[in-house]
C-alpha cells in the first residue's frame, strides 16, 4: 500500500519533477495536485507548461488540479503526505494550514530558518529530524514542517559534511547557476544571450545562513548552528540544469588533497545505509579529469541525486579548494523533498 | 610623423583587435603585419577570418602578410615597434630575435616572468619599465621586451591597485571568462551549448603568480613581488567577450564597503595624468545597481578600456567582495598592448 | 522648431528603441512618455527596465510617465505626433482615441489591415500615404493612424520591391527571429536554452497578408494587394537582435542572379531620396561571401536601418534563393516608425 | 555468435555514437577500432575526446586503436563488417581499399552517387541493395560498399517517402542544423554565440542530389532518380544535436492535410516489417502540438531513430508545409550505418 502524496505548487518546475520522480516510486503514489486558483479545475495537462524532456505521465495529466487550500486538497483525495514548492510568499501560511493535519515536506524558503523546523539533507543531518516532535508539540499540529534547502545550498552542504571532521573554519563559495534554479519562466531569455547575470535575489544570504544550520548540532531540543563562516557569490549563467560551484575551503586540520578526495569518495549517509529508493549509491562522486564537472555531462549523475566534485586541488588562500555540481531541480529540489519525506517515512514520523 | 608599428600574430583575435585600435590612432601606424608561414604572401583579408563586428580597414586588408622572422619584417618596412600577439610556445625565441633590435610589446606568455622583463599595466605599476635600460644591458639588446599580463589578471590587477593603501593580504578569484580569450577557433561550439568549463588551462597560476610581480615593488634593479595570497578558479563561460571575476579581498586596514568603493572610483594612474591616447576616462568605473556589471552591457565601457565594479560589499569570510568586468581582448590584450606602448614611447623608451 | 512627440507604451522594447533613436533626432524631441497604469507616474528610469546596451539618456530617465490616455497625455504636454507601441489588443481602441486628435504612427498590429489605414514601408510603398485624407474624412478624425508592418515582414518587403519589375509570383520565406522581437519579458531562457522554437503566434499570416497590402497598388482611394502567394514558416532561434530569412522567389520575368543582384544593389526610395534623417544610404546592402549576412555581423548595418542580402543564387524551384537579414527592433519597429512619421512630415500629413 | 565490427574513423563524433550504439548491440561487436596515424597505438580512452552525456564503455576504452588501413585492421582482429566515418576526402580511397574484402557502411559523402553504390535509406530504399551484386561483379570485389544519406537528407527522405503515393513534384526545404553535424572540434563557439550561420558548405547540393536517388526507382541493374525538383537553404543554428527542417511540397495529387498527417502517421518500412534490432517503432511520430517538435525535446524520440513531424498544414505557395527533426548523430549518422547493415545482414548480404 503507498502512501498517498498532494503536491502543493504541482504545475511549477518542481511540481513538474516531482510528478517525475513519483512516477514509478515504490512507497508514494501522486493523489492530489494542487495549484493557484487560476489553474484549479483544469487538467494538469491542460495547466502546465511541461518543461521536462521526459513525456508527462499520462494518467497525472488527466488529474484535475485543486485549489491550494487544505479544504479542497481533502475533499480531493485521502492525503498521507504533502509535498509544497509553493513560492515563498504564499507558502507560510498555506503550509502551516497543512501542518495542523499533515506531514508537510517543502521547497518553499518561508519556514526554513525557524528554530523548530528541521532543515534536512538526509545524508548530511537525519537527526534533525528529532525536532518534528517539539514542533508538533510547541504549535499544538497533528502534522509539521520538514524544509529542504535552497537548491544551492545542498550541494555545498553535501560537500562540506565529509569536511567536518577536518574541523571546517571558512568557506567561500562562488557559484554559476543554472536557469531551472529561477523557475518558471524565470530569467527571459533576452537577458540572457551572450551574458551572464552576477546577481540571483537573496540566494547568497540562503547560502550563508542555511549551510550552518544544516551542519548545526542538535542538542537538547534544539539545533546550534556550525561556528564557521560561509560566504557567497551568485552568479546565472545559460546553462538549462545544474549548478557549479567553485568551493574554497579552510579546516583548522589542514588536510591534503589525497585526504580530502578520500573524505569525498567514502561518504555515505543513512539514506544510503537505509537503502531509501531516492538514494543515490554515492551521495559525491568524484572525478579525476582536468575539466570535470560540467552540467551537461554531470547533472545526470546518479539520476541527479549525486553531487559530482572534481578538481581538487591545494588552495593557497584558504587550503582545499574544488568545483561540485548538482542537479538543482533533481538533487537541489524535487529528489530532495523525496528523500526528506523517504527518510521521515522510514524513521516514523510520516 | 607616426611611429611605424609590426604586428606579429597579425591574423589572430588580438591581431585584429590591434589592427582595429591601430586604424585612426594619433601616435602609431600599421607597417607590417605578420603571421605564420602558411599566411605569409597572402593578402591580410585573404589570410584573415575577421571576427570582429567592425568591417576590416580597407587598406590594411590590402597589405600582404610577411612571415614572423626579423628579415622578413626588416624588409617589409621600416619598423619602430613591434607588437607580439604570438602563441606562447612560438613567442619566446622570436620575440628574442626581435628584442635585439626593436621595442616588443608582447601579449605572449613566454616572457612574463623572467626578472628583467617588465610585466606592465600602465595604471598599475608604470614604474617597472625601469628594467628596461637593465634589460638592455644585460642582454646586450638595442631593442628590449615588455609584456603585458594576461587578460583574467590584467582586469584583477586594477582593482587590486586602489586597495595596496590598505595592506592588501588575500585574494581570492572566481573567474566565469570569455569564449575570445581562448583565441580562434578555440572552444569548440559543441562543448559550451548547455555548458560551463570549469578549468583552463594555465590560467589559475597565471594569476595567482602575475598578479604579486605587477603589485610588486621596484627597488634597486629588480622588481620584488608584493607579499600576499591569491588565489583563482577560472571557468569558461558562453559568452563573447569580458570576462567576470568574483573577487574577495582580505586587507589588513580592513576598509569599509565605502573606503573601497571611493578607493575605486578615485583610482586614477599615469596613463589618466599622461592623457595617452588610449587611456580610458575612468580605469575603474563602478555600478551601483545591484545586477551590475554583465559582460553585454558593460564590457564596452570606456571603448573597452574601463574595468567596471559592481556588488562592492561586506564579506563574512575575508572582509570584501565584488565583481569586476573588463573586456578581455581590449583591456585584457591588444588595448593594454597598446597603452604600454603609448606609456614607453612617453617616458622615452621608445 | 523640433516637433513635440508622445511615447505609448514607452517602457517596452520598442518604446526603449524610439527613446534611444530619439535622443538627438534633429526634428522630433520626447515630450510624453505614456504607459500602463501600472507605470504611470513612476519615472521613466524607475518603471522601465532598460535593456539597451547603450545608456538610457539620463534627462528620458527623469521624465514622469503618464498612462496611455487622451487626456493625460494632453495634460503632460503638448504633442504633435504620437508613436505607439503598444500590445496589440490594448491598441485598438487606445489609438483610435488619439487619432482622433493626433497623427499616430503605430507599430501595434490592431489596425494594419484596415482598407483605409495606410501599411507603409516609406522605400517601398510611400504612396500609401494617400490613404490618410480619406481615412480622416470617413472617421471624421482631425488626426490619423498609419501603421508599420510586423518586423518579419518589413525586411522581407524591402527586398522583394526591387524584384516587383520581374513580375512577382510566389514566395516562400522561412525565417529565423531574434528574441527581442517577443518583446519583454518574451521567452523564457529555460526554453531556449539548446533550442529551437517552430512556431510563433500569428507571424506567418502577418508575413503573408501584410506583405500583399505593402506592394499593393493605391487606386483611386483603395490600395488592391498585390496578386501574388506568400508563404512563411517562422521560427524562434538564440539570438538577441536581427531576423534571419531564407526567401525563394518566383518571378515571371525568371530573372537571373545578376540581375537580382543588381536590383538589390541600385534599390533606392522616397527616404533616401528626400535624405529623411533616419534614411540609411542603402536600404539594401548586398553581401557576396558565402557565409554572410550573420545576425552579429550584419545587423546593426546602416545604423541598423539597412536589410543586408547576401547568397543570392538561382533556385531550382522557385527561380531565385536568398538570405535577408534586418535588425527587428530598429528596421523592424522603433526605426520603421520613425522613418515612416518622417516621410509623413516632409509630405504634409503632419 | 555476433558479427564483429571495425569501426573507421572511431574517435570522431559519429565513431563515438557508433562506439555508444554497439554497446549492447544483439548482432554486431566491436572488434577493431581504426583512426587516422596520429592516433593508432593509443588507447581508445586516451586518444578519444568523448563528447557523449553516457560514459564510455569502459572495455572499449581500453581498446588499442589501429591505422585506417586493411592490413591494420586485419591483423587486429578478425573482421566481418566494417562501418566507416571518415572524412569525405580520406574514405574514397580508403573505403574501395576495405570493399575489395569486406562489406563497408559508410557515411562518408565519397561513394553516394556513384551509379552502382547504394544510397539507402532502410525504410524508403531498402530495395537499392540490389545494387551490390552489380557492384561487386563490376568491381570485382568480394566485399562491397553502401552509403548512407548525408544527416539533413535522411530526414527529409524519410517524411518524404510516404507522400510519393501523392506524386511529389516539388520540395523546398529551410534547416537550422546542430552543431554536432559539423563534426568535432567543428563550429569556433565564438561564432555561434548570439549568432546564426546560413551557409553549410555543400549541404544543399548534398540534400537537391541524393534525395532524388534516394526515392527513385531501381530497374534492371540501375536506380533512376526521381523526376522531381529539391531545393535547400541551409544553416548552422546553436543547438547540440537535432537538426530542424522546414519543409514546404507540391504533390500533384494535392493531399489534404489530413491525408498527409495520416500518411506520415501510417508509414512503416522494411525495418519495422522485419523488427531489426535498431528500427524504431515509428519512423515518423506526428506531434499535434503547435509548437513542436524542438531540437531538446524530440531528437531522442523512438532512442533517437524517430524523424518527428508537427505544424502539418497548408501551403498557400506549394500546398503543403510541415516541420521535421530527426536526431543528426543518430538517425542521420551513426543509427543510419547500424539500421543498413542489419537490413543487408538480413537480407544475406553481409
Amino acid at each position: 500500500m503507498k502512501r498517498k502524496v498532494a503536491i502543493l505548487g504541482a504545475t511549477g518546475l518542481v511540481g513538474q519533477r516531482l510528478v517525475q520522480l513519483l512516477q514509478s516510486h515504490p512507497w508514494f503514489k501522486v493523489e492530489v495536485l494542487a495549484a493557484s486558483e487560476r489553474s484549479a479545475g483544469k487538467k494538469y495537462h491542460a495547466a502546465c507548461n511541461w518543461i521536462l524532456e521526459s513525456e508527462m505521465p499520462t494518467d497525472v495529466g488527466e488529474m484535475k488540479l485543486v485549489n491550494s487550500d487544505v479544504r479542497s486538497v481533502e475533499k480531493a483525495g485521502d492525503v498521507d503526505i504533502v509535498f509544497s514548492s509553493l513560492p515563498a510568499d504564499a507558502a507560510g501560511q498555506i503550509e502551516e494550514e497543512f501542518a495542523k493535519k499533515f506531514p508537510v515536506f517543502s521547497k518553499a524558503s518561508a519556514h526554513r530558518l525557524e528554530e523548530d523546523v528541521p532543515l534536512i539533507i538526509p545524508e548530511v543531518n537525519p537527526d534533525h529530524l528529532r525536532l518534528i516532535p517539539f514542533q508538533k508539540k510547541r504549535r499544538r499540529w497533528q502534522g509539521f514542517i520538514s524544509t529542504d534547502p535552497n537548491c544551492s545550498t545542498i550541494q555545498l552542504g553535501i560537500t562540506l559534511k565529509p569536511l567536518m571532521p577536518f574541523n571546517l573554519k571558512r568557506v567561500i563559495v562562488s557559484s554559476m547557476q543554472a536557469l531551472s534554479g529561477a523557475g518558471y519562466p524565470g530569467v527571459a531569455s533576452v537577458d540572457m544571450v551572450d551574458n551572464v547575470l552576477p546577481y540571483i535575489p537573496n540566494e547568497e544570504e540562503k547560502i550563508e545562513v542555511e549551510t550552518l544550520k544544516i551542519l548545526g548540532d542538535f542538542k537538547g531540543s534544539k539545533v546550534h548552528p556550525l561556528n564557521a563562516i560561509v560566504s557567497a557569490s551568485c552568479n546565472r549563467v545559460s546553462v538549462k540544469d545544474g549548478h557549479m560551484e567553485c568551493v574554497f575551503v579552510e579546516c583548522e586540520a589542514n588536510p591534503s588533497v589525497e585526504e580530502v578526495r578520500g573524505a569525498f569518495e567514502h561518504f555515505r549517509g543513512k539514506p544510503q545505509e537505509l537503502k531509501l529508493p531516492s538514494a543515490p549509491k554515492n551521495p559525491i562522486l568524484v572525478r579525476d579529469e582536468p575539466n570535470r564537472p560540467q552540467p551537461r555531462f554531470d547533472r545526470d549523475a546518479g539520476k541527479g541525486m549525486s553531487v559530482v566534485v572534481g578538481r581538487i586541488r591545494h588552495d593557497r588562500a584558504l587550503g582545499i579548494k574544488y568545483i561540485c555540481l548538482g542537479h538543482n531541480t533533481i538533487r537541489g529540489a524535487a529528489g530532495a523533498a523525496l528523500l526528506s519525506a523517504e527518510l521521515a517515512t522510514q524513521k516514523g514520523y510520516v
